[in-house]
């Protein structure tokens, strides 16, 4: 069906795609065809009407941890797995998981305003108005806490704000703060707070950001509306996400548990979400200077710093008990390599009804299993095992997946391959993010997945944005894809336990403003996302096509080449960033030393000099520039093995491993294990929890990713003691990797 | 006293800035000496009471063109330049200046409103009530008409927003169009609205660039309050400047006129500006998908493009009757070379009570005329002829010194020397446009006045700008000059005329959004501007020092390795120009080859690819590259010559020239009319008004310069066979300006 379309698309004037004559990545010539084959009968099968009527279910009501319908949707997706032919359980977790039981936030002075804390029913919307079974709104592991000071504006409430707002002479310390949504993770924003002596923090959504600057308001259109109320975790991922109580180890029955005093990820200070509406009455009554031009939100005032005179009483108290949680865990065996594993997973807890975060991903992998499901009957044999999964509680903090993964560590570092994750879905364009040496699969699955609305590839797709923003990198060979950071369930499979991993979704074509709100419901999907589910379709595609290869190569199609080239560009960026900030610091001495600050300082809105920092010396990049280059050699060398591999691979049966059998099975158990050399079995400086030395969420970033994390973030620090130290633990690593690929060339031959 | 302040500044821990031992440029040892004497008993002259005290009076009642107080503030001016021992006189002309008589902005679908187009009364401000001697708001030179159709929102209104309307499939073909100040002089908005078939156009002050977003309103800060208006000229200034009707010629009694019809610098379309308030219920109706983030302002509202559903009836009646306007001229005659002119000039004309524009900077104006007649008395005669202008109708389009400039060519062309000019004063950095010869000028007199609130140079202190934001530049000799486009007097004198000019004026510390309002008042600037005025005299200090350096100089202090230095900067970004469009427009094709636009139309937000155009060729740059070669190696000739004739220049008496009398008076001769070398006699292509090779404002951005714009517009519009003939052209005028160098260099020798 794919083919008919694309051969279509070319007889209509558009660039014809033909299908590639060439084999598949990891496959011969024959293995190639027989996997095409049954490929086209699995991208026929995924249904847009089912996954529209999956998603009114699963999103019909609450759904977060520890409500009836979390634990309900939980078994409906288990009987789903089992009537697709799948082995399946249910794996339960026992987690922190605090829900509020008082919240409040009032302006004492210079006028008195109760904030609303509470997000109106739309009278179009059905499932709006369950206010029995909704979580009110809050942020998940917020200290208790009741206190009043003044109020301060702190932007997005990132590391660099606090440096304006130094320099600008106005402290934090005693005062509550309001941030912006947005610029990092959520759970930055009390954590630098409190950093700076804040008692308090009040985190609100900018109309500017997701309100009424993009597009009408819900329900008149997608955007946030005014009482609209962004919900979320706070608790420190970047340190380790998971139950705050269990680090490092499965929060089972009898796991031994933190006092919750003594949890390192929980807020040191009490914070709210609160909507523009609660948060304009404060950020108006708000003095001293206006903000400058790059803090200014959408709101019609004069943003301003403070402190005050506007005087804030805050108020969060929570019911700190365990909740459960439920993982849906499903297996096709696989027929030859059952002890490689490919594990795709997407959560199925929401904030509220969550229909677009998880539903609309996860109904994408319900309907990749079913059409799996269906090919196994039809007789189809994927080499390896696939494990398909369904976590609970991500919203809080990714618990359902850290939590199996800590509990399963030993057999997923023996036998997992590879983890696909998804997290909802929207329409445009097929974003990838995840381990490089993937880098080349995913294009050619890209290449092979049609876009549902230009109908050409979702690979030219992007290959056409990428022109059309005049990017040059649409020239490459390869599409490159990004690096993970965090903020979704791939998290402990890749920098925890190193297993190869990739992120994918739609997306880019559509504003919203309704995330983690009661209004991320059925109704506003319908209305405003990928409201025919062609989307939904091409995802199941593109995943489903994803873990087939996976499953059925007779060589895991990994390409190392790939991963080289973007290591060779992450030593390119921190050497760069080293001259950046040996320059910018340089700059910033000179100016001081002339006094020029002092006298650019204007006496009606005085500003201090930054603090300075020493100049970094020059670091020592020879032992990574000598693994880069031996990294590079492998990955060419095992490149030349595959090629004669691909070549010269004996045609053999369908179902038994092409080429020599043993060598092959060795081959890819160095493949699969390949990522792993990429771990620091310490971890990271500051939170060893996090081992991949190529891959992290930034300690004051969360979402955003830190590549070369030791490194970067030593230079961004200003740490230049630990630079070299960083360096040559990355060098280590890459020269680990050249070797494991020096020898799978050699076991390919 | 200035020498006193350094000093101190030194001896409190500043770096020491001592006097410079070096004598002036222009001077020698002994005539530099006699120099700083004189200097320094001028600079003590200047007093901020005074100049509190005539911005008062002459801020008291709106001073327009033709109304009562215009004229007698000329007459008022002219007495004070007689009382300060001036030669002066009023010289008359009558010029085309419209006045409304109906305005009416309506809208009349899908509801109705009707804009107030009314500035109220605010009490605590005296003369904000003056309405019946206040020029409504309106756009002068707006044709009259009487439209009713579609509403459509045009961001700045200018061409690249068009671009991306054409690129929505959206038309303003029968449309009104409502625009943003903002992002080019006001006249290029209804220009391109008519050459894009609009039939009228607004133009509103959005209060995300000068209301609400930046400060409080006023009358509680000096940002634009809710019915504030921006009025101001929307003729086609870059076409030509001055009265409508007698282009390239004065407008005295009994010049031949064009028919109003015929003039073509009004507007094909009817404009008029209105506030936010007035403009948010039009904006707010509009529907249309949501503009690019780039396109948003500040009200709170979604920005939509239209068409419609708004629909809006404007209307626009003036009257078209000449006025008279009176422009103030005074001299002091030179005592040596009486025949060189160095000029000077402020206008004294307001949109309504004009306390920042015009009279901030007329006040500097007068107390330097004050001081320099008191040095006159006390018997300091300078060399050269220095004549003092007061201009009115500057607002309308540059009128009193259009007309005054053109009516005195020929003297012109003959005598003067240089113009400096400023148009309003504010607190903060010294900003200078200009000239570049006189870059080296510019940077002296920086050094010698002191900024009154660091109390280090304002050499120093935009030094120190510079460092704080990493401005290379800051390292340089000489800290750069900006080049001048359009906006204010000097524009008939550098770009008609080619005399060497200056424009000067503090600013960069305040916010403030009256521009052109009725509360641009004296209650307005000593609340929220340079309120201790003594920003006022350090005006008249910089500008009084840069006129007597450039009247007593033995030696005219250009420098033309400065001049070298900027055209080689402007020569290399043409290059670059070039090449940037060549690929920009290389990767638009391929992108349109590739489908690409059309594969990345969103097709619930549908785009057009952009329109293709031809790839330039490489363009013949060698001619340019010579005579800059020629450039360098005159005004390094000159340099040296300068230098041998400023270590051996013989000692003469105070008053008399030193040096070779007659070669030297040769030399300043030579030097004087440097600046006329670069201009061409035939103009620019499009406006034969505007004849300097070097600078010119944009034709589609009025106040921005383009440098080398007959080049560099040729590029930037396309016009790819007219690029070598405008390299050739601008080649010759270098090769010009050489061969005067090297004739001064042989004369100065």
């Amino acid at each position: 069906m794919r083919t008919q379309i694309l051969l279509a698309a070319g007889a209509i004037g558009l660039l014809p795609i033909a299908p590639s004559p060439a084999p598949l990545r990891g496959f011969n010539a024959q293995s190639s065809q027989i996997e095409r084959d049954w490929e086209a009968k699995f991208d026929a099968i995924p249904d847009p009407a089912r996954l529209r009527s999956m998603m009114q279910l699963l999103s019909a009501r609450p759904h977060h941890v520890g409500s009836p319908y979390d634990k309900q949707n939980a078994e409906w997706i288990l009987q789903q797995y089992k009537s697709f032919g799948w082995d399946a359980h249910i794996e339960s977790f026992d987690v922190l998981f605090p829900t509020p039981k008082e919240r409040l936030v009032e302006m004492v002075a210079p006028t008195r305003f109760k904030a609303a804390l509470q997000e109106p029913t739309v009278a179009v919307d059905p499932t709006s108005g369950q206010h029995d079974e909704q979580l009110p709104t809050y942020n998940a592991y917020s200290a208790d806490g009741d206190v009043t000071g003044p109020l301060v504006f702190v932007n997005y409430g990132i590391p660099s704000d606090y440096d304006e707002l130094e320099r600008r002479g106005i402290s934090v310390k005693g005062a509550i703060v309001i941030a912006k949504y947005g610029g990092s993770w959520r759970g930055i924003k009390p954590k630098v707070a409190a950093e700076h002596g804040a008692v308090g923090c009040l985190i609100y959504s900018d109309p500017g950001d997701d309100g009424y600057a993009g597009g009408a308001v819900f329900p008149n259109g997608p955007m946030r509306p005014p009482q609209g109320v962004q919900r979320g975790s706070v608790a420190d991922m970047p340190t380790y996400p998971g139950d705050p109580l269990t680090p490092g180890v499965g929060a089972t029955k009898d796991a031994k548990r933190l006092a919750v005093k003594d949890a390192p990820t929980l807020t040191k200070i009490p914070v709210l979400p609160i909507s523009y509406g609660d948060a304009q009455p404060l950020l108006q009554a708000l003095g001293g200077p206006a903000v400058p031009r790059d803090w200014r939100g959408g709101l019609p005032i004069t943003y301003r710093f403070g402190a005050g005179p506007a005087r804030v009483h805050l108020v969060v108290k929570s019911d700190w008990s365990l909740k459960p949680i439920y993982d849906v865990i499903a297996k096709i065996p696989g027929s030859t390599e059952a002890d490689q594993w490919i594990i795709r997973g997407n959560h199925h807890d929401g904030w509220v009804n969550g229909a677009a975060d998880p539903i609309s991903g996860q109904v994408a992998e319900l309907e990749e299993a079913r059409a799996l499901g269906e090919l196994y009957k039809q007789g189809w044999r994927p080499k390896r095992t696939i494990i398909y999964t369904a976590w609970d509680g991500e919203e809080p903090g990714l618990l359902g997946s850290t939590e199996w993964s800590e509990t399963h560590a030993d057999e997923l570092t023996q036998h997992a391959v590879a983890y696909i994750n998804s997290d909802g879905n929207g329409r445009g364009y097929l974003g990838v993010s995840g381990s490089h040496s993937l880098e080349h699969l995913v294009n050619e699955v890209e290449r092979d997945v049609q876009d549902p609305e230009s109908h050409v590839s979702t690979l030219k797709r992007n290959e056409d944005r990428a022109l059309v923003r005049g990017d040059s990198s649409a020239m490459r060979g390869d599409l490159r894809i990004g690096a993970l950071g965090s903020g979704s369930d791939y998290t402990p499979f890749i920098q925890h336990l190193g297993i190869a991993s990739l992120n994918m979704g739609f997306g880019g074509e559509d504003e919203s403003g309704i995330y983690h709100s009661i209004y991320d419901d059925f109704y506003w999907y319908t209305h405003f996302s990928d409201t025919s589910f062609v989307y939904g379709r091409a995802l199941s595609q593109a995943v489903g096509t994803t873990v087939m290869r996976l499953a059925d190569a007779d060589v895991l199609p990994f390409v190392f080449t790939n991963l080289a080239s973007t290591t060779r560009r992450y030593i390119g960026e921190l050497e760069r960033l080293r001259d950046q900030r040996a320059s910018q610091i340089s700059a910033e001495r000179r100016a001081v030393q002339a006094g020029a600050y002092a006298a650019t300082s204007d006496p009606r809105d005085p500003t201090q000099p930054p603090k300075l920092e020493t100049v970094p010396p020059h670091f020592d990049f020879a032992p990574l520039l000598d693994a880069q280059d031996s990294l590079e050699h492998a990955a060419q060398r095992f490149e030349s093995a595959y090629r004669a591999w691909s070549t010269h691979a004996p045609v053999v049966q369908a179902g038994a491993p092409a080429g020599d059998e043993t060598s092959l099975k060795t081959v890819n158990e160095e493949l699969a294990h390949a990522e792993r050399t990429l771990l620091a079995p310490e971890g990271l400086a500051n939170r060893p929890w996090y081992k991949h030395l190529l891959y992290a969420p930034g300690f004051y970033t969360g979402y955003g990713v830190k590549t070369m994390p030791g490194i970067r973030e030593a230079i961004e620090q200003g740490k230049w003691g630990e630079v070299n130290h960083e360096i040559d633990r990355v060098a280590k690593a890459l020269e680990r990797e050249a070797g494991v690929l020096a020898q799978a060339a050699a076991g390919l031959r």
